[in-house]
């Protein structure tokens, strides 16, 4: 059963780029409001922003091995998707393996589980969003899986999905709906900019979106 | 029985504005170590310190309709307090509504809940003390009320109770006690920077608290 | 039984920076995967490293009176460890200790339970590792033990024995086999040297740890 | 600061006990889903469900003496309410305190903290709902209060309000709500009972409540 | 986007019943130890283990509405499986909602999310995996899915998947793979009856699987 | 460095029993409160209560390879005291295993990580108190030690180490002070019987304890 799927199909890279800018909660919400990995996966420093296309690990509990096993298949533009078999806070990821990311061009880690070396990580820039920071080390005893589907911190990631990054979380977009999703995304941008200004300039959300009437057929009273 | 209550009383900005600059541990210490917000609601970014008025909000989970409703109730000063009335990690509030809020004078927020869009918030320096950082997106379907007692993270908020907040987390002072509590903790402050200058100088706090006959009497041995 | 222990024996000074600078993930990596405090254990500002000798604190929940105790026991390079008898989130060291606690040379403070005024500690740049930061006071009511053995954060930590925090976590090295974990830590650092080289400059660590035989040997399939 | 207020208002018994017959679920609906207290609390063994007054009770973390403050001030009827000034999981409260607290007539205890001696308090039917159950023991060394508003699991409880407490959690009825919410819980009953039968003939809600059209407009598809 | 899918493919149903007895830990190492669902995924009564096939329901947190409309697609032997879009501990289903639930045929439910009415369901013999169990009311207000593929406390259910659930948790088997995990389930009851025979006869595991060999060439000593 | 120490020494068996029979909260006292392990450490099913010497096992994560190792060491009356190296929640223990320890006259496990097969281990009379329950499965790949000193769930545990376990918790005594903390436990015993009689005839703690004068000088007024 354990496998190394080598081909996989990835997004447009402009695309992927494009929906990164966007960011977290604007594609979220673009998307409908899905795709959002739960809120402990933390990023390990602030101010990271990026979108990349995944490649996705299963691996057995405080074993690191097919780590190193799906370095081999990441191109440029890639990020890891790491998903333990088990729960696991352990260390999966320092900044050897840092090194050898960075060397193929991979753009960093979503990892339900642990991770160290978390200073070096941050002088490298190396973006690493996780469930815990811990040194624990891990052994290279049982195989896995890489580029099979995943769920990771109870949201499925297909290979070649979307992840879009950054301070809100992490968010997967499907990379059959990245066009459409992107689409959406920016007209939001667009209209919010708007509500923005008029926000900014002292107007009231109940009325540019017309809320009064509404909260009063609800029932509720000023007193 | 939703309701929004419209004109609540504010403490002197004085003593707010005085209160803020005591700090967290200090007021906490003040007041008879009451007060104190659950140790869970952590700031968004670090280095905010504030004094402000409360605005309290209490909203049905993952449905931040009401802090729109709430906006309009804020006066310059003012700081927004939230209490869901479920357990909720939902991302209530963005950079949109800080625009609002920002544009209304109002401080910033504090939320037995989620916040998104925290990247932007740092920027526009809005504080935040929220239970969770997360993109999730509410609704706007159920209404609830504003101005009216909530308890938010284990603690009773009134409308126009003071809130202290900082890296240390947040305090609520009643308003009818402000000008008591300020005085006491001045007056703490006063006692501490003497203390510390002879902690500084190396004298133990053994000796500077009388603390050695007590300890021996509870029975305490060197060996 | 409480007691404070007054003469404890210390490692050799040189061998307790030397592996300061060595970090947890190497330290905690060459003396075979042991000594790492659970991962809830985080520092309360980003960028402090060291290597310390511990002073233990066995304190009630609660209750800091033993701090004040164990601040005579504490000579230049020495770092505190408090283990609580119960857990405990609260408050048990803030600014007038520390700074008390540096005059005497003190390097920060290992606690599994609560600290406050990190605003200050941070700016006195007073390192401390803790299970979280909450305003919470203590009371001076039952006494302890100091420089005995402590459980903290799940891990034994002796008197005199030797503690490693920064970024990652925190490390204990028993003061009997710091020269020999010291020389472990710099073998490997060497090794990391040059397999970080060959890493960077593209080799797989498929390729340089010899793993594809092995993995074949296990069954693994590429498709 | 610290007080026993000794004589407090208690609510008919007749309507406490009418109470407690519904349960929780059904009272917090009657009162419009308020008072329920965190998930977290939880029977120390099944089927217990009781309506009392409450006796409350400030206290600080790890210590137990004005437990036995308030037995005094316990009637027939009556139930503890027991809220730390600080989180704390010590075992306040075990088979001395319980056969005290039955010889009053007490009815049992909701604490936001541990008890212990479970296997007799079980034994003699002592229905206790709490944050954990946990042999540590506690101290006497500081005093609180009595019969004073408390926040108990992020809950505000007066003295004299009442408690409903069964398999489901812990709910609170405000004393002079009290009459009301049993005419409502009653009601709710009634209703209930009719549409019990409906469903268990086969009868689906989605017709007894007539939700189709409302479904069909939010745009539900049916495939 | 919100749809009900009104027609699921099922597995057979002697092979559902026949996988039911097998229970979760037999039929979870027979596919390969996978398809688990969270540890916190609790029964609200201990002794119910089953068999049955998943309806699946995509749920805003805090609203219940989509059980309804998930009931009627129940048929006898299926199992609901509801997922919210975000974490929630509400009460969605109680005991009105059980009643047409067995009225239907329904086998029980399994839900990331929380229950309450604990008591009626447990005399009812309703079985519910939960994550919580708390009476907090929910509304209806927010659409979502019937019968689409949900991640359920980090595992993906597909409609018409098996699930199996014990004391032990919650198991998922995919519907085309059901049959010949039976066959792997037996084999593995089969081969352990024997073991077991032998165990309970003094034997030791260490002989039994011939371990003792490969531990000494792993450096196991004896002192 | 992994070892299997063979030989250890036990408690005398009269003083293991009698020891059991006063149960976790009356041994925590008597040895003045410690020993106790974390309050998640919880019994699979309620109304067990042992006291057994401890047989130790340190085992790498999700591998259960040193449980069968540890089974061959133990004699009638020892429990088994699992501590993973890194935290984990997998089953490691399930009715097999059992077995084979009852086979041996093995009294039950203390594990701080998870168990499978409950219903099984509560049909056998097989006690464990675990931090999980859990169908996980685990690997045999990597050697650990036996009746070595350990941490499991924040306490030390020597091998030989007298457990004390029931519903409410767990504690270790010390091989060494058995004796003592066995008469201080008795004396407690025969002092807390008298006591109760005297509460439960409706005499206060307030009068027994004579606390009245001690409240009145810490300051507690009665309104």
């Amino acid at each position: 059963m354990p496998v190394v799927v080598q081909n996989i199909e990835r997004a447009d890279q402009t695309l992927i780029d494009a929906l990164g800018v966007c960011g977290v909660a604007t594609v979220h919400e673009a998307q409908g409001r899905k795709g959002l990995l739960a809120s402990y996966m933390r990023p390990i420093y602030s101010g990271a922003r990026l979108g990349a296309s995944a490649v996705t690990i299963s691996a057995p509990p405080g074993d690191n091995w097919m780590l190193h096993v799906a370095i081999e298949q990441v191109r440029a533009g890639d990020i890891l998707v790491l998903a333990p078999t088990s729960p696991s806070e352990d260390g999966y990821f320092g900044d050897l393996i840092a090194t050898s990311l960075k060397a193929r061009g991979g753009m960093g880690l979503i990892i339900d589980a642990g991770v160290r070396d978390v200073r070096d990580l941050t002088e490298m820039q190396c973006p690493v969003w996780s469930k815990a920071i811990f040194a624990q080390g891990t052994v290279k005893e049982s195989i896995g899986s890489v580029n099979t589907p995943v769920v990771c911190a109870n949201e499925l990631v297909n290979p070649g999905d979307i992840i879009i990054a950054d301070d809100d979380g992490v968010c997967v977009v499907r990379r059959e709906e990245a066009a459409v999703v992107l689409e959406k995304a920016r007209a939001r941008e667009a209209s919010e900019a708007d509500t923005r200004k008029r926000l900014a300039a002292g107007e009231l959300g109940l009325d540019i979106y017309g809320m009064r009437a509404r909260l009063q057929d609800k029932g509720l009273k000023y007193v």
